[in-house]
């Protein structure tokens, strides 16, 4: 490793036209679209950013089928973008323009293939939508607790690609932490069967832990075995005025302690993301009388039915006003009262969009430095470029806020605040990076992020990625020119 | 990747003996030992099954005095075989009769170097024994959770390295599951400084878990980034006979419903196993009257000190009497009572080294599987030896169970039995692969499941295995001839 020299490619042994005749044969007339309209809605991520090409969209029904198509890729030198739901916010489930490998949509592979519940496992298709698979766990009254924006048409595949993460992070882990066995088709074509569902098995080196999160880049998810959970029975959501986000992290504290460690949801919003979220988005209501800078968005949830979460809840909250942490709390009384509380939460993204040009960053730091971190940066990109408007919210709980920036009132184009793009990046990333943060918490990196990555990253860490890339796709066939 | 062709490893560039006087001068005195009486208790293992030898134990007192040390040896092709406490069981820490390289122990990098109690973090040197930073976390008011039989000598970068499970697993994980951050020397001698105490951190390749889990072969641990978590303020311990091991799982799926997911420890012994602690443990008290086949012992614990896990555990075990899962039990009512049941457990593989020759099999299932394993692999052992007598007892919460075999009453010397013990392997061993399971649930592999691995395992898993091997060690100089 002291030098990455991946070893030389092979040349191909399949002339390109044999190959993609195979994979035509291999995947039928279903799994097969070339005509520009079949082939358009795959080439466009979601929110119009990126569009690329490719030789032709390829859907496969089945792992057999994976295998042969990507197979023949690898004989022939043929690159592949695999393809889930194709919700990400990076650029990476989409291919370049100009390239003419083929792009592998996994859609057809949709099949929950088995549920076990006092194993407290389901083993699904890579392609089967996340909403699904809560939904196959529901009616097993079981919980499979990834949730996030995109669950009604995001594919598990994707979210396991990009360990995807959401509101449940705290008490449940990302998807990484949710996943037993995987089957994987590699680089070469074979298939690696690691569907196992297994707590415990300490034989030989964690390959699992390859594939999750590398944007298929090293191969092809197409089954996995995911953790189950005892369903909540008791769900109790709060919205709190609080003094300053110091406070956010001390009470999280008190809240882990005081309710057997039940908090699941845990978001912090400030006043300017409430205010435009009641001026653009009808049949939202402001929970609290009174204005304060910053709010907390509080879940917890057991699978206790007995009721203990209220009284413990209403516990911790009274202890905190009394103690200045928090300034005014609420409740939730119905199921109604709790979605109207999480609409105000998921609503503030598509208000912001309202607000003219918005600069993104999906950033983590250790969760004691949120309050540092919110305030540096802001000072910092206020100075920078003065009159922006920062809107700062999320999981606060696992240390990921989503910093946004808004384009000031008067004097800016969108397009020229979108131009500062980079150079708001830095200000952000660099502070981010000086207290041991990351430039993407859950989002990934995909193509939009990979410039940071070498920037930030040391070059021993880039050299061992880009080891183990070589190694398991030294064609680079798989997902080119994504991440690294 | 079709073919493993790990890129030839570069000709030794340094002779030995001047990478020798390098490493020496790099740990300097106290850190250099190579006369008989210094070196012989690294080079055995605690049990005594293993014995080997090396050049010189090396015991850096820095990361980069680890790293100067296997610069060195890279630089001249020398073996390195990294030790933390050699409390391990599979042979992985003690090198091979005649090794001629260098034994690399870590007992002298043993500081906690941070703990920040908001970001519910510690920051330990490889070396800290796992009861030290227990007790630094305790210090500060939190759980570091890992805990295990050898914590009081162990170190935290072999459990690292070997990815240890131990009694709390159900609730908080495995060892992989506890580490946020890693350090890692790289077989080249370039640190990886990977010390993120980040929850979300989607940038790229999940570098820290090819370093957990793979025995040492791929790099040094030298510093870790481990999670911490509320302190239990309410523990219930409690005793049940049940019915047969289907009740097990059964019950277990009712208590995480009922006591909000509590249960932290769930141990199953059978009669057998309790009658000979009795018999050779003094101070043994035998907790239920009657005598019935299986045992449970049930921890819950939660950081709520309201007291709430008491009267949840006595409704969930009021029913399952009602409905025969449980047949008799009873809960601690003090910490020495808790201390009593637990101590049962605990002495349940010391009484078994007084009943003869010992097989012992570290295995996993699906939690669903345990009873079948349990009946099927009974009968066959016994069929295959007549008069073996099963202890089958462990972790069944996580579908972990140490089946170790006695050898009979009458007719066998214990050499003989012993003699038997790659024919049990296989006994046992087909039954576990035929349900899914895992023929190393906690253990690892290291140099006694080797040849198991190799049977068991698909040729493109072994293949991917190799294939990053190759990539990160290509001169094969870490841990050699262990796992691989």
């Amino acid at each position: 490793m002291n030098e990455v020299q991946p070893s030389q490619p092979a040349a191909p042994t399949l002339d390109r036209a044999t190959a993609l005749a195979r994979i035509r044969e291999a995947v039928g007339p279903a799994g097969w679209l070339d005509a520009p309209e079949d082939v358009a809605p795959h080439l466009a991520d979601q929110r119009g950013l990126f569009t690329g090409a490719c030789a032709a969209v390829v859907r496969p029904a089945s792992t057999e089928a994976v295998a042969a198509v990507v197979g023949a890729c690898a004989a022939a030198g043929i690159g592949i973008v695999p393809q889930g739901g194709n919700t990400g916010l990076v650029g990476g489930s989409v291919p370049f323009p100009g390239f003419d490998g083929i792009l592998l949509s996994l859609i057809r592979m949709n099949t929950v293939r088995a549920i076990d519940p006092l194993n407290n496992t389901i083993t699904v298709d890579a392609g089967c939508i996340l909403a699904d698979i809560q939904a196959a766990a529901a009616e097993a009254d079981r919980l499979f607790p990834l949730s996030l924006g995109a669950e009604g048409s995001c594919r598990i595949g994707g979210n396991l690609s990009t360990n995807a993460g959401g509101v449940n992070v705290l008490r449940y882990g990302n998807a990484r932490e949710l996943v037993l066995g995987l089957e994987v088709v590699l680089p070469d074509g074979r298939v690696w069967d690691g569907l196992r569902g297994l707590r415990k098995d300490n034989t030989g080196y964690a390959l699992k832990h390859l594939f999750v999160g590398a944007e298929g880049t090293l191969g092809v998810i197409t089954g996995a075995v995911l953790k189950l959970f005892p369903r909540p029975r008791d769900v109790q959501t709060a919205f709190a005025a609080i003094r300053d986000p110091a406070a956010a992290t001390e009470l999280l504290a008190r809240l882990r302690e005081g309710t057997g460690d039940s908090v699941t949801g845990y978001e912090i919003l400030p006043r300017v993301g409430i205010d435009i979220t009641l001026q653009h988005v009808p049949d939202i209501v402001d929970p609290l009388d009174g204005r304060y800078d910053q709010y907390l968005l509080i879940e917890l949830s057991g699978p206790d039915a007995a009721g203990g979460l209220r009284p413990a809840l209403e516990t911790v909250l009274e202890k905190a006003l009394e103690d200045g942490l928090v300034l005014d709390a609420t409740i939730a009384e119905s199921t109604a009262q709790a979605r109207a509380l999480w609409k105000l939460r998921e609503e503030l993204p598509f208000a912001q969009t309202h607000e003219g040009g918005s600069i993104k960053h999906d950033v983590a730091v250790p969760v004691s430095r949120v309050p540092d971190f919110l305030r540096e940066a802001t000072a910092a990109v206020e100075a920078a470029l003065p009159g922006v408007r920062v809107f700062a919210f999320g999981h606060v709980g696992d240390g990921n806020i989503h910093f946004n920036l808004s384009e000031p009132k008067q004097g800016w184009t969108t397009q020229a605040f979108l131009g500062e793009w980079e150079r708001m990046n830095r200000v952000v990333h660099d502070i981010v990076v000086s207290m041991g943060g990351s430039i993407s918490a859950e989002h990934g990196i995909g193509r939009i992020k990979k410039a940071e990555l070498v920037h930030y990253r040391s070059p021993v860490e880039l050299d061992l990625m880009r080891t183990l890339k070589a190694a398991l796709d030294p064609q680079g066939i798989m997902n080119p020119g994504m991440v690294l």
